[in-house]
């Protein structure tokens, strides 16, 4: 059977697949929010009974808050077991205010999907049951064995997972896992992620008076929470954007030259870059590359911040509390373990006196990931990809996290990870108007129909 | 016509005083809501309908937002002229989860009216109306010529105040004006106010990205503002709790050393106080007493921070914009007008590049107010409370602000002006839970009472 014929079949597929892709798009699985646990199930099922029509043994697992999703095909001793993985759940949406169509609404212009989840990570994941469903439909047969994993918590860190996997890791065994959740390196620039920042998340609440106080009659004595917590998150980075927490940095990996030059080419126009985002500045860490310091270098970010009257006008309080939610991107050899202790330790130093501070990690964290570049899996998957999008891909670190990589190297010994993004770094992942370009979902089920046989 | 016998009136319609301050505590006039200009309006009626019972001529005056009621009973040349000055509005109730009863359903417990307004300023203001109802109703006439000013947007800084007295300043001509609207020095102790600290009051708006970016794909270049404003609100304050503002404590009028030592005699317990707001210790400006830090001192507080995600669970995002309010409460000799510039000047002096900020004065400042404790008419009203409380007051300044105070001063000419506040520290003005002692409510109408009496 030839890729050919299958590839054409894929072409003369493209609205159909749109039509599904708006089918999950769809469904709001936000898996932050407790009040969508139905939308969530509701995207599991749907998950299922596509993987299930391919003839795959499909089953729900359920766990503490979301399921998984695992499917097989048909096992042959003799053949390559790919796994692959995706998450059906999607950040939140808001502000809504800022979305010129519905999140949840899935429409297109200009070329581009808009609604949430369109490129995380329900459009990238979809790209291999599409392809599969072609593979099947022309030849009868996928050239490799295929399991499939699919999860609900991605958006909120994979909290089950580790349990999940370490109760039956037999099950799961495969030779590569591929992995479509990220983006490539510039428009037109195909790309295989050999790295992985980490991620910790944490809270801060900050609890002053135990009510709101008129600042005209208490201003002066009482300690101001708000004002507590602006100290706290000022205190954590120095003027030139660099982590300010003491040994912070003591264990990151430092990239080879070759390394960074690669990484340096690859850079964006920064003039374009900030037009695109709309600010007159960079910040961060001086002598690392743009490149670099998005993808090699650790990072810290205020998430959100909280507290008092933030209604229309003036209302002269005092609050009584004021909360942060701040999280820290993991560069390989730090240890997310490590970084949380550093951070409460440092956090806790600077809390001003007069008022408490509670400190919460709202996922388990996530360690960063460095692949080998040079394996046989990843070998074909290059193949694949130039198949796919008609160019070699370049080799890429991405900054943000797939905490499951982790899991798959450390519980599972899965040392090939493919981590093939088809999307685009202006696609809006986590923003309003988040979006997915038609052209790279068809490029991506190409690019995928190619893996299988590359890999058999 | 005795005094006594209006005075044993008053404490015979207790229970009559009681329902009509619910009555006008049930009216939601919030004037900082565009939503509520319904209830505001509504709230003009109710006081106007009140003062016309009195016989008083009564005109309800429109104004750009919220109008303002002024009356005046018979006016005879030869006996003195008092104005009485209070608002209608009142502060928004949020949070309103912190309220163990609706901000407008008033319910008593333990002696106090709980609602939003009750001390602040519906049931201070309410005072002088019920005991003119009781004066009228035993002896058919007040023995001074009385004017009543009443207004709607004092929670919003009186912005359309200033204009209203310039036009016709002569309508407001009087010998003295009384304010009731503030708290005593503490329970048990009436007071006569006699300086007031000034406002200035800002809303600090930060823009980042144009748009919310996922912090993995853009950590690590662009610059949070969340971050930069915590830097920005950081900056306002030194660590002992000064205003860190450039030349901010030039003009402030240090107090002489009696002064000083009166105030720190005035003093709370500094442990009652910490107990009561929840607190393990102050801030502010060292050797300066609690009393004089809170009264006789100029500060800044932050009144409230947003931006970013603040929702359940975690959110990866660079949130697009931060923004705060910040109110800043003057000392006399500061200038709100030359605090304001200074403010502006230092807030874009610390903003790191890479974000703008937009600052927004959100109120027409108010000057700092110090007016003569020695006058006939302060004599009087001293003389007025020790019939309606039953013991001498005593001298304070209040840390709170009466706008409209500095416009009598300045635009009406008028010095003799008696701040004779009738709520107590802990009422929790601004605060959920707003009270007022049905004590302090009784014998303020005594008080109200006797003060036409004594300035007769």
């Amino acid at each position: 059977m030839s890729l050919q014929k299958i590839l054409d079949e894929i072409d003369s597929r493209r609205q159909h697949h749109v039509e599904d892709l708006f089918e999950f798009l769809r469904i709001p699985s936000i898996s932050t929010y407790s009040q969508h646990t139905g939308d969530i199930r509701h995207a599991a099922d749907w998950v299922s009974s596509r993987l299930a029509r391919l003839g795959f043994r499909t089953r729900i697992h359920e766990t503490a808050r979301h399921p998984v999703v695992f499917a097989q095909g048909p096992q042959r001793p003799d053949r390559p077991t790919l796994l692959i993985y995706g998450h059906y759940d999607v950040q939140p949406p808001e502000p809504l205010a800022e979305w010129a169509t519905p999140p949840f609404s899935p429409s297109i212009r200009d070329g581009f999907v808009y609604a949430r989840g369109a490129t995380d990570d329900k459009g990238q994941f979809l790209t291999y049951i599409k392809a599969m469903e072609a593979i099947l439909d022309v030849s009868g047969e996928i050239p490799v064995n295929v399991k499939v994993l699919a999860e609900g918590e991605e958006e909120i860190g994979s909290p089950s997972l580790e349990a999940f996997l370490r109760q039956c890791p037999e099950l799961f065994k495969a030779d590569a896992v591929a992995i479509s959740d990220g983006s490539q390196c510039a428009l037109g620039i195909p790309t295989i992620t050999y790295s992985l920042r980490g991620l910790c998340y944490f809270q801060l609440d900050v609890q002053g008076p135990r009510m709101d106080l008129h600042s005209g009659i208490y201003g002066g004595i009482v300690v101001n929470p708000a004002q507590a917590l602006a100290e706290i998150l000022a205190k954590l980075k120095t003027p030139d954007g660099r982590v300010a927490i003491p040994g912070f940095y003591d264990d990151v990996l430092p990239l080879e030259k070759w390394e960074s030059d690669e990484l340096a080419a690859l850079s964006p126009d920064e003039d374009d870059v900030k037009g695109y985002l709309g600010v007159s500045e960079f910040t961060g860490e001086q002598g690392f590359s743009v490149m670099e310091r998005l993808t090699a270098r650790p990072t810290l970010d205020v998430n959100g911040i909280w507290g008092g009257f933030a209604g229309e006008g003036a209302k002269t309080v005092i609050p009584a509390k004021a909360g942060a939610k701040v999280s820290l991107r993991l560069a390989p050899r730090q240890e997310s373990a490590a970084i949380s202790r550093l951070f409460r330790e440092f956090v806790l130093s600077v809390t001003p006196p007069g008022v408490t501070l509670e400190i919460t990690e709202l996922q388990h964290g996530a360690d960063p990931v460095l692949v080998s570049r040079g394996s046989t899996s990843v070998q074909a998957a290059a193949r694949a990809i130039e198949t796919g999008f008609g160019r070699a891909p370049v080799f890429l670190r991405e900054g943000a996290s797939i905490p499951v990589v982790s899991l798959f190297k450390n519980v599972l010994g899965l040392e090939d990870i493919l981590l093939l993004p088809w999307g685009r770094p202006d696609d809006g992942a986590h923003s309003p108007d988040e979006r997915f370009s038609l052209e790279d979902f068809h490029r991506g089920i190409r690019s995928a129909a190619a893996l299988f046989f590359e890999l058999a």
